[in-house]
């Protein structure tokens, strides 16, 4: 069984921008107005950080609930666990997740700045330096037969996608524009000559945009 | 944690025609050209009956690769498992669906003609009489917090439809009229008294319906 790497539901403008360049503490997305770009998830029914009962169960359910199918390992940039920069100052702080991170599988941060791993209810953050070949392959292994879960952010799929190893990509389009910021591209269509892409408007307004490679 | 009543992968055509009604051992639908109906799932990667590499992995995917989530038992009309009419006369013949069926999970055959259940890999028919409600509340008790798959065939789903036993349904119509048959609907419309809809065209040509419970 191949092992897939797969990015899900990620969340760009209609001008491709992902995050802005002041990222912080107290602003993990650095760019005013983020959440617009993840509202679709949030109302659906299967979103994984939902508390109530409720939501909608129609097309971005899908999305939403396919987000943990067969995933047995993430990588994240050291920018989606959390805003600091170079080495680390303060152990005591274990990242923007919780005491009860969403992702339920051990996660790969990748950083030139080691620390010890440690785990938050069954989520188990490793930190490690390498090129992307190589985590993957440490994820892969984590996985145990799973697939991985490259989890942004932007500059993270960027460097994988230009390593060419991205299986399969779910991004989710919203009509706002943000005009600068960190972008995924400046059109899908960069991706044309090694994906092939559905192209699906949602009935909440988002257009998801689904690669598979040739 | 509720649990569902789901249809899922169901298929049409254009005309809301599902099976024919001549149905027969060597024509399970009964109807010429039935295959056109679900030819857009046997294309995907996640089709469950797949058994080489390849397919694709865009919108349909998903709708292929959601069959078996969260499902803990299949219910099915008896006409789902084999062609017999009235009392069972060969216990021999185990159903079309081979020595490893596709559900994986308990099945409850609905049928006013009882026979022994029996396990054919790591699924286990059983045959109940009952009403919609009756047969629900077993298979829930079955799916040990699962979610219950309504598998059909459309004389099946209607009943539950109206009985008011479904919770979610996916209905795949296909661009192709048989002009008679056995019907869903007249029109999806029919359904939204009580049903929120996405419709939802596929680059494969089917227009994927998603109902929900309002």
């Amino acid at each position: 069984m191949t092992q897939l790497l797969r990015v899900q539901n990620f969340n760009v403008s209609s001008d491709g921008v992902a995050a802005g360049e002041d990222q912080s503490f107290d602003s993990p997305f650095g760019l005013a107005g983020a959440e617009r770009l993840f509202a679709w998830a949030g109302a659906t029914a299967s979103w994984p950080r939902r508390t109530d009962p409720g939501g909608s169960r129609g097309l971005d359910d899908y999305l939403t609930r396919d987000y943990a199918h067969n995933i047995g390992a993430e990588i994240m940039g050291r920018n989606k666990f959390g805003p600091q920069r170079g080495p680390w100052q303060d152990h005591q702080w274990r990242g923007w997740w919780g005491e009860e991170p969403p992702f339920h599988t051990p996660v790969f941060v990748m950083t030139h700045h080691r620390r010890p791993s440690f785990t938050l209810s069954d989520t188990t953050f490793h930190f490690v330096d390498g090129s992307p070949a190589e985590v993957l392959e440490q994820a892969r292994e984590a996985a145990q037969g799973g697939d991985v879960r490259l989890g942004g952010g932007v500059t993270t799929i960027r460097q994988f996608l230009a390593a060419d190893l991205v299986d399969t990509m779910h991004v989710a389009v919203s009509p706002v524009k943000f005009g600068s910021g960190l972008r995924l591209w400046e059109s899908p269509d960069e991706l044309l000559d090694r994906f092939h892409l559905d192209v699906v408007p949602s009935p909440s307004g988002v257009t998801h945009h689904l690669f598979w490679r040739k």
